[in-house]
């Protein structure tokens, strides 16, 4: 095989190929643990708690965590109801941040779309109390947090001390944009993290749910100027087509998405399988894995 | 001042404006440092160790690591000089991980560019001795590496039990494609990190440079299908212009750049802005910063 062959699977392999098994330990990778899962490690979320945002270019399918910012989520579910966003747009594509996306002129009076029966003030909701939460831990080391690990398919950070969980920025995050007061969000102006994870965003925003699907439809687009992205004149904006809470969609029209479980052993051994990788394309297992790091299987 | 008027601005400012300084504490901005930086902590890159990668939609310019990867920077260098990459094509693009390019064809004998004077053959150069090496060692947390830091601008992972330093694959690494083989690449078919840093790459395959500029033309890029992101069709390529050894333009077409010296007090001073960071937005300093959360300046 020439030494010029390989170029074009290289990374393929060393991100999606199985591995094979050596005769002495034998390792299975990712895709194999998750081919051999039992349906009972897969949940189906809340419709309830699903948005569709529909692009030209296709759908992005959002998950929110109502257990981490329920007036938040409460506020962007009376909005999609109401087709706040519908013919609104993403209006912001910061290189190696996020996106961000709502009525891209709120900020002045005389053309702001109005919120309808949506609130106009809400508290943070940047962490919660981790007492009733069901969080499994990573064994991983993290500079960000004491603990991190998953809640329900969310990725979180813990300050073990004080008792609080939150969810972590990490790619595909949506975020609800503030401005300087801690209580300046309402959820009508969000953003996806499309780039490497901005922790240091944790507990500074509220954090309301995540991409499930469709960020290659985000993370893509042109960014905007430098520094901070938004696009300079409003043709370069990406339209709506509209946001819709799933649950207010006929059944025929709702995808049908399933997460795997993050507190099932499949979903442990998939990270095992990541943070110890060695196979014919890897030399040297990592023997760590980041929290940002670890895709969550969605299908 | 309505909840809704900071929503355009809301992570602008998280990200961008200056803090305001408080009585007790003056926060300095990470711009502010840099606004107040003397001319010697920026250094102008060898054009012997830059790259242009000429695209439609404009440049890119890459920095080669011959300190990391002599043998691959030095194929690379010929591969240039000799219009390797001309008329070639950027032929991937995996959301959330790296675009690659060189010769879409490389696997078919008969299509296959000639690699002209480039060797054929490389050894894995994954890693080095930190012997010789002035390493500016971050103080944080890593799960990684038992140190982390930067050299010349290049963010590394250390191992000081064997005293090796290596090239850490954070957004926009630039890392040579290979087979199973560790010695299977040289340097034609390149990768750039283009999604969460992947660090189990690291030791894993030969790093060989950065980009320094134009990360958005090639970040923005649409993706090709899942899961690896390879175009299905030849006319989704993104074609390559040139790529040129910026030592072989002449000295009015040579790009103008200077790199914060990594090993500067400005350049610490930055970093310690971005990892305790408040102002009038962020209200809770990180206390950490992650190796790949670090942009170092170019102007």
């Amino acid at each position: 095989m020439s030494p010029r062959r390989p170029a074009l699977l290289a990374l393929a392999l060393a991100c999606l190929l199985p591995g094979l098994a050596s005769a002495a330990t034998p390792y299975r990778s990712a895709q194999q643990i998750l081919d051999a899962s039992p349906a009972s490690d897969w949940r189906t979320p809340d419709p309830a708690n699903l948005l569709v945002m529909n692009l030209a270019s296709g759908q992005v399918v959002i998950e929110l965590a109502p257990a981490f910012a329920p007036q938040h989520v409460a506020n962007i579910q009376i909005l999609a109801h109401e087709h706040f966003w519908d013919g609104e747009s993403i209006y912001r594509s910061q290189d190696n941040f996020v996106v961000q996306f709502g009525d891209a002129d709120a900020d002045d009076a005389a053309k702001a779309k109005p919120l309808g029966s949506a609130k106009r003030k809400l508290p943070a909701e940047f962490q919660r109390d981790s007492k009733g939460l069901k969080v499994t831990v990573l064994p991983d080391k993290d500079g960000w947090a004491d603990h991190t690990g998953f809640v329900d398919g969310f990725p979180v950070g813990q300050d073990t001390a004080n008792g609080k969980t939150w969810l972590a920025h990490c790619y595909g995050a949506l975020g609800a944009g503030r401005n300087n007061d801690e209580d300046s969000s309402i959820g009508a102006e969000l953003y996806v993290v499309t780039g490497q994870s901005p922790r240091q965003l944790d507990r500074n925003i509220t954090v309301v749910g995540r991409v499930l699907k469709g960020m290659e439809l985000l993370s893509a687009l042109p960014r905007g100027p430098a520094p901070m992205g938004f696009y300079a004149d409003a043709s370069q904006r990406t339209p709506i087509v509209s946001i819709q809470r799933v649950s207010d969609l006929p059944e025929s029209q709702r995808p049908t998405l399933q997460v795997l479980r993050t507190d099932s052993k499949t979903f442990m051994d998939t990270v095992e399988a990541r943070r110890n990788r060695v196979d014919d394309f890897y030399k040297r297992a990592a023997g760590h894995i980041d929290l940002c790091n670890i895709p969550v299987p969605v299908r």
